[in-house]
């Protein structure tokens, strides 16, 4: 199987192959080295146009996508802002016919966050140009899953003999559905699924994460959990798929990541997030060496440069 | 008359002399011809800034605008999108006044879609730079007769023996208003144009097509405008416009171009759609020789390059 | 006191030195002098990104920030407008959130204006980098009272010995709040502040003009404070403060500046707005040499150019 990603969708983590993220990472890993020592990249997207699509609020994923462009020296087509009002989507015209127009509009690449589940593929299917799924509503967000897995390594070094606890809403969360399996991937050898159980993780994503002999133990314990981690990745519960406030309320209470929680159970366990955060994980460990949440929005960009880079072919 | 267009805005093709248009396309060949083969433009825009502002949904016209301009090295403004409500026209700000303060904040040219008829010139009366009308309202679509008439020329050659079908929604839609004339200007012999009654070409438009001796056929048969035509332009038909469900399903049924009905009437007429469409416009076609919609799209963003040198001065 | 301004955030004035006005004049004076000369800005800012988050309606203070960025060869990172619905604001991130994530993601230097008070300094507290408040709701508008006293030093020379009327809205304008005591600390003699009863000038802002020994009038009566006047500061009366359409009629007919006011008065008095004007500046002005308001929005860019290339150290 070839690792080259020239020509590339990035759509799901399932159709690329280890030795092509092994190839993303270590071009993430080159381009934040260079930046580090000398706060620019190398101008190798110079004449390609990227256009973001971007139906949905985002600050990470849409600002880092396009800083990673700018920073190589490409060119940003005007934004796609609230694509499903402001863009001919709002019209009627399908994803497929949007995917073909912008690459005969001379695009070398797009980037498309939009809340209907496929909307990134069929957009692909119509465009002669690579396609990078930015989050397609509660479907997949590659990106996320690719940059946390980097920081992870990044951080801890191998992965392979790490306990992951993953908290929070593990229903509902699409980040948690991609970079579960793609932990396992990476060699951990076991999860802790805490999460209150009208929010438990499906069934098929538990498959895919055991696919490769890692155990998976699911929990509402946190401290538990906590003590036999090398990292916990929190992510937000959402108020509206709980019938009262109440619920709501102890639900919440309960899976809050502080700096007490973290000295009464694991003072090293590193503590991941997606960020934006509401109260499930506490400012007090801001400053503190187990925040690595800092770490995956600045590697956020290398990673997508990387993928930027790569996909069209422009290294 | 001089066909120089520097400091010339772009409101309506009436006031362009065919000397000038002929320039714009000669430009706008050079620029295909150049990016087809090296995947880039010149930088005659370096230094040069334009400011976008749209109103309405746009994904071409908005696109491609803003590509022609960064892939001639030009800079742009940050975008003013949803204008009316995010820009100071939402505090009642006047065109004039708009188009004044751009020109004074540096910018070099403007372009603008917004829904008012007459917003675009009033913007070019306060501005002191040249501005591009990007579509007002049910006004006026220049640069997209434009790329219209252009790529019909490419492709056909002289136009001059041609038959032209006009067809869909000739009464609303701004873009047969103004590439009507403007094929008739250059040397369109015969236009059909195929439309329900309720939605018929407007008299005027239809006399300014006739000044160049054209003859204008009135019909609701299709297939056999189809028969006799070179190229047919397809266009929406809207259902706010009609006044109930069954006209509008009657309608929109008998004036759909598939591949079955070229088949049927003329294999080797070529089609043309602004897009975006809905279903008028089958995809069967897409990857037919008749489609020449995607190349529509591909000369609009060198059509509009030509415009922002000519008319900035930059060439 | 260091006059360095490496660093720094503009949220308000008087966190600001006299030297260190000065220096961004200065710089400005430069900018401005050479863009004049040669249509172009020296390419300070290369390999530096600039991010924009607008919540509220702009088309000045957003246009000549980002304008001002990209003529200096600055990055932008693609815009985040309507920034409480499309950015993770909308998730309920906090400000400071967003100042850190941004700082993670390479970004240089940010522009916000946001309706809620204290949001920028919130921000700032968050990032690492520096911040602009380009508004906080009804809180501070560094940037215009910097380029409105840099406009009229330039036009009128040492305003050491000048008489200044301040007319409108001048309770709810923090425009005047901002550049009112400025023009005090650079040493404006005396002010004649001419509004409605309701919209009078908050003591607290009275009391910080006072502090450099200026005198100060509260008047209602605009041609007797114009005869006296070098130059008149309007602003906008809005509507909304008024309880009867007809009260909010009479005093807006009141204080309407235009061509046979000044005429009557003071044909050499200087008419100085922020805009967008409503219809308390007459058009009839725009030609005549009274007319500062087109040098204030030139002058925003080479303001806004010169906090940039200080705040971000390019200089």
């Amino acid at each position: 199987m070839t690792t080259s990603l020239a020509g590339r969708d990035i759509i799901s983590l399932s159709r690329l192959g280890n030795g092509q993220i092994k190839k993303i990472f270590d071009l993430a890993r080159d381009f934040r080295r260079m930046f580090d020592r000398c706060h620019a990249l190398p101008p190798l997207m110079a004449e390609k146009v990227l256009a973001l699509i971007f139906d949905q609020p985002s600050t990470r994923t849409y600002g880092s996508t396009g800083i990673a462009m700018v920073r190589l020296g490409g060119l940003l087509a005007p934004p796609f802002i609230a694509a499903s009002v402001a863009s001919s989507l709002a019209k009627g015209e399908t994803f497929e016919d949007m995917g073909s127009s912008l690459s005969e509009m001379t695009v070398d690449v797009i980037a498309m966050r939009h809340k209907k589940v496929g909307s990134a593929q069929r957009l692909a299917n119509g465009a002669s140009i690579p396609v990078i799924n930015c989050g397609d509503g509660t479907g997949k967000h590659p990106t996320q899953a690719l940059l946390d897995v980097f920081t992870a390594s990044r951080s801890i070094g191998i992965l392979d003999s790490c306990t992951v606890t993953l908290l929070g809403d593990l229903k509902n969360g699409r980040t948690v559905h991609e970079n579960g399996p793609l932990f396992g991937r990476f060699g951990v050898q076991r999860f802790f699924l805490v999460s209150p159980p009208l929010l438990a993780m499906p069934k098929r994503i538990v498959t895919q994460m055991e696919r490769h002999g890692t155990t998976i133990i699911q929990t509402q314990d946190l401290e538990a959990a906590l003590k036999e981690s090398d990292l916990v990745y929190a992510t937000r519960i959402q108020r509206e798929y709980f019938e009262s406030e109440e619920e709501y309320d102890a639900v919440r209470g309960s899976y809050v990541v502080d700096a007490a929680l973290l000295q009464r159970t694991n003072p090293n366990v590193k503590v991941m997030h997606p960020l934006p955060r509401v109260d499930e994980l506490a400012t007090d460990i801001d400053k503190l060496p187990n925040a690595l949440y800092w770490e995956q929005m600045r590697n956020g960009v290398f990673v997508r440069a990387a993928i930027l880079a790569l996909i069209t072919g422009a290294i």
